[in-house]
């Protein structure tokens, strides 16, 4: 099924974890404590998401030189403050470093730990996130995600979906292309993967974006593998 | 001891892993092969990993950019076999890509998986080694070794013990270099690393280089922790 592949690398933010009711749980008490009680946390973790792609697009496009996702996560968030009526030059620098830090504490989707672990004895498994290097330490540390390696943007210093990501990624794990398969619950995340040659595989998490998500609920190209869950996924890769 | 330490990153040639025994074992049939049955593997190895250090010179001086270790091991095999007698134009290239797969396939000190094991459960533990991803990668499958992540020169894009190998590392963890302890069986790479404001813990590796071993027998500064094997270092760390 996935012949020849000897690496699993995988989208995270939404494939392995689940970041909108992560931040949002983190962000509660910030509003509240800043005078946003009534505001609804999953609509402000929505809000600061939105800010991800066009950021990492100014990195794309060759405007900004690569800058980790930590800092612009960061800038997202002041920017994405006032939208909540938070003034965020009058919260103290340590709260916003914290809050920050809530992209490193996302629990994991309930099949996630398991399946990477039984999809460990059979591939080398990294994430191939636009999350930085730290970020992803310190979420995997927490949530025992037993990545082999931490790969992604940082290291191919290229956001997805920019090929770099997917070929430096490649280079790097002395593989080629079609050695390697990207696990992704977003369609145009395999969509760039395999236009570098990656093999892929679907995940559906139909409830990243919530309640009322109309987006990656299927698989739009025939991937490689569609699997209900990574411990699915592992059951049709025979581990 | 260690006080406000946050992540252990190791030196791997030599502190965690035995590569001159591991070479010589590959090395034994290939010698045997090409007419050089007479060869000491061991001799072999210690002459292969004579040139190590000059070919990273060229890239710490800025005569070479970045090279991956891997690339570098194989024009040090290819001037090496000479010296035995072998013309490594008349060996089929898969013998010397399979040779060069040594250094990916060597076998860890006793102490090093339960060490490393014990270490993960308090600190990130990852490899700060010379050695590029896809070769830590591999001997980490194939011995056990439970990284967190894989650090080290190719993320750095310097080689130790040039001081931007230290701080590039502390920078993508997003830690002061106080909160990082180099752990190495080198007195060399941990006065490296001290002068950049790691922390230091010296395990000394007394058989490394064979019996007659002179060199790094004792600590030669009064590092933060000595111990005798990874897991002292463990039970001295309260793990």
């Amino acid at each position: 099924m996935l012949q020849d592949v000897r690496a699993l690398v995988f989208d995270v933010f939404g494939t392995v974890v689940d970041w909108r009711q992560g931040v949002a749980r983190e962000a509660a008490p910030f509003l509240a404590r800043h005078g946003a009680a009534g505001a609804d946390p999953a609509a402000f973790a929505d809000a600061w998401r939105r800010r991800y792609s066009p950021a990492m697009e100014e990195v794309r496009s060759g405007r900004r030189p690569f800058t980790r996702l930590d800092v612009l996560h960061r800038e997202n968030l002041e920017q994405v403050l006032p939208e909540f009526g938070i003034d965020p030059a009058r919260v103290p620098e340590a709260e916003l470093a914290e809050l920050n830090l809530a992209w490193h504490r996302l629990d994991p989707w309930p099949d996630s730990v398991a399946g990477l672990t039984r999809l460990k004895a059979g591939y080398i498994i990294a994430p191939l996130s636009n999350g930085n290097i730290a970020l992803m330490l310190d979420m995997a540390k927490r949530a025992g995600l037993p990545w082999d390696a931490i790969l992604g943007a940082e290291v191919a210093q290229a956001y997805k979906p920019s090929p770099e990501a997917y070929l430096r990624t490649a280079e790097v794990l002395g593989l080629r292309p079609a050695q390697i398969a990207l696990v992704a619950a977003h369609n145009g995340d395999l969509a760039a993967a395999r236009r570098c040659g990656l093999r892929t595989a679907f995940i559906p998490r139909p409830t990243e974006h919530g309640p009322g998500q109309t987006t990656d609920l299927r698989p739009e190209q025939d991937w490689e593998v569609v699997a209900e869950s990574l411990e699915d996924l592992a059951g049709k890769l025979g581990l």
